[in-house]
């Protein structure tokens, strides 16, 4: 049984108030209507698309990065706690991808998951050193990829961070991540 | 003892004969004369500057590749010998490093390595699958990087590929690739 148009567009309020990075074909899915009705539902409520909402949150999250400018962060930036976890999001476009497959090439999903991790380490001067990763599944033109950061272990002037890139909830992407930094003190002193 | 002239010019003609990649530095401090002097030569005897040099190596290479489009290659490809070895250079510009401390973005790195690993196997399809890599040294703005691809192993769907970079004779970064790939005949079949 369908929900009222009233009902439902509160569940769509609190679904996304809960998950800002739910997209249209998944309110679709959850509450059985149109991608119309959705956009719709979404203009009655003034939620601005996803694209938007991403590009919100990354604006806040890009106060709190201190070894790269916003703008060198390859992909948006969704959330960061800093040296401890982050999160980014990228959209697959026809630059990112092999002409002839429409297979997003490798270092596109290196570049989203390596410009996280100096994005997560609040130190001055942040560099990488050693990484091993695995391309798991194909990711196609189109796909959103989300890489999440995790720091594992840290020592007097490295970090030793996890990514792990999703497609939905497809692993696409493994990676560790060896991460040398100078802390302020050091750079100044 | 200073080279006359023409013993000069025809010393240089050689020189770049024997590796048309050598800088006008280079032939700078190989016959003691100032760069000035060494470009002067060069419009003698009709040599293009580097850049140019590079690009015309490149483009008969990239006749010999096959997985992938020219212009997706990052790097100028100045040597090919399909399914076991390859060599690119790249010029490391603005766009490649971060602005803070002038010091090249790992990705770039990778991304010359990883699509040389892509034209170097004469494949119809190829894909990366996995990848351990070394950043040994910084690499500077306006830095030019030689990366090597040779092949190590291979067996009915991978090759091993391993890459060195270097920026002049020092070595910068070190890289492992196992690389996917599908032939013409199956990928017809």
């Amino acid at each position: 049984m369908k929900m009222k148009k009233d009902e439902r567009r509160q569940a769509i309020q609190k679904a996304i108030d809960l998950n800002p990075f739910m997209t249209d074909s998944a309110l679709c899915e959850m509450f059985g209507v149109s991608i119309q009705t959705i956009r719709l539902d979404r203009t009655y409520l003034n939620i601005p698309e996803l694209r938007k909402r991403i590009k919100l949150v990354a604006e806040q999250n890009y106060e709190q990065i201190r070894a790269l400018e916003a703008n060198e962060v390859i992909g948006d930036l969704i959330q960061v706690a800093p040296n401890e976890s982050a999160q980014s999001i990228i959209e697959v476009t026809e630059e990112s991808v092999f002409a002839k497959t429409q297979i997003a090439r490798g270092h596109v999903l290196f570049a989203q998951a390596n410009s996280l991790c100096v994005a997560l380490i609040h130190k001055s001067t942040v560099l990488t050193q050693e990484s091993s990763i695995k391309f798991i599944e194909k990711v196609k033109l189109h796909d959103t990829v989300r890489a999440e950061a995790h720091v594992t272990d840290q020592t007097t002037h490295h970090y030793f961070i996890k990514v792990n890139s999703y497609v939905k909830d497809t692993l696409v992407f493994q990676g560790t991540f060896k991460m040398f930094y100078i802390s302020e003190d050091e750079a100044n002193g």
